[in-house]
């Protein structure tokens, strides 16, 4: 997606623009924000950024596909994995939590998406897809008998994902935990629960 | 804070005004929201507006203030019960759910606050300052030998309120289960875990 680094020329090329871009995004709204802050933002005309991408859409769509990219990366390999469906759920928990830790503004980003535009609703639409993928996971481990058949397995699967997703909210690269250790505390509040059975 | 209805008057009260402004920021953003933008939503002048608040930001300081109303009464009742720590929590995490429930555009709101603004950045020092209530119960529940002491107490704290500020994204009340029935879900998957140990 990156276009060949112009030697000499300055300015930016399209992966530093497209960061930036998903910062600012991430910090005012994707609504809020407008090609003439970016502009500003990089200290760069609009022609110059045009130069690179047609829209500030475009801008959106590379970010969510990227994050996307990632998510539906780990979701092919979990249906791919043979053995129990519970395996394959924890497979999708951790490959997530990678995903999230890795790509943080993009997925930020993605799980901010409202709705507004044609590339917002495409991508609502993906991650309904995603959900379902996760809810269908939930349910084969219920029919496996391995997870408990009293919760909804939808409302599971979001609170599931409630907790993985909101590592956007409050996980800081340098801030303690690596991405395996929170993937670990996940995985054994949501499988083990937190109580210590005496 | 609603000034009494005017019979006859035409226009709105303060109540719905604030409601149709937080679903508008809840849909666009609060920076990508104007005043322009309301006032032509609401089908009337901007001065029609500014009758009953000096500002846009005044408008999210009553949003805002109202989920956090709600989330701290929820906090102070956790605090002032008698008995162990992981009773306290349990009462925190479903009264915050019955809040989340019954002020769903407010703490979506709140939830979505960047940081931009003075109002924002109290709204965010509030948030932290919750986070640190739940934070010191986790600690103490773990103290009292209740729950795992293997998890970071914040980190539970985070996963723990991951889980349950969620439901802004995907909660609707008409969809089926009720707040009551969310409550327990995440209780038992949060205190005893998803997993059916045989």
């Amino acid at each position: 997606m990156t276009a060949p680094a112009k030697r000499g020329r300055p300015g930016y090329d399209l992966e530093t623009l497209l960061l930036v871009a998903v910062k600012l995004f991430n910090e005012r709204g994707y609504d809020g924000t407008s090609m003439e802050d970016l502009s500003r933002k990089l200290g760069i005309t609009k022609s110059a950024i045009y130069h690179h991408v047609p829209s500030k859409q475009e801008l959106l769509r590379l970010a969510v596909d990227r994050a996307l990219g990632g998510l539906f990366g780990v979701a092919r390999e979990a249906e791919a994995t043979e053995g129990r469906a519970v395996d394959r759920l924890e497979h999708l928990v951790r490959g997530s939590i990678a995903v999230l830790v890795e790509q943080l503004p993009f997925v930020t980003l993605l799980l901010r998406v409202r709705g507004n535009t044609k590339v917002e609703r495409a991508a609502l639409s993906r991650r309904r897809e995603f959900d379902t993928i996760v809810t269908e996971l939930v349910k084969q481990a219920e029919a496996e008998g391995d997870l408990r058949p009293d919760i909804d397995p939808a409302v599971t699967a979001r609170l599931l994902f409630g907790m993985v997703n909101s590592l956007t909210e409050w996980y800081r690269p340098r801030s303690g935990s690596s991405a395996a250790e929170i993937a670990d505390a996940v995985y054994k509040i949501a499988f083990d629960g937190l109580r210590l059975t005496p």
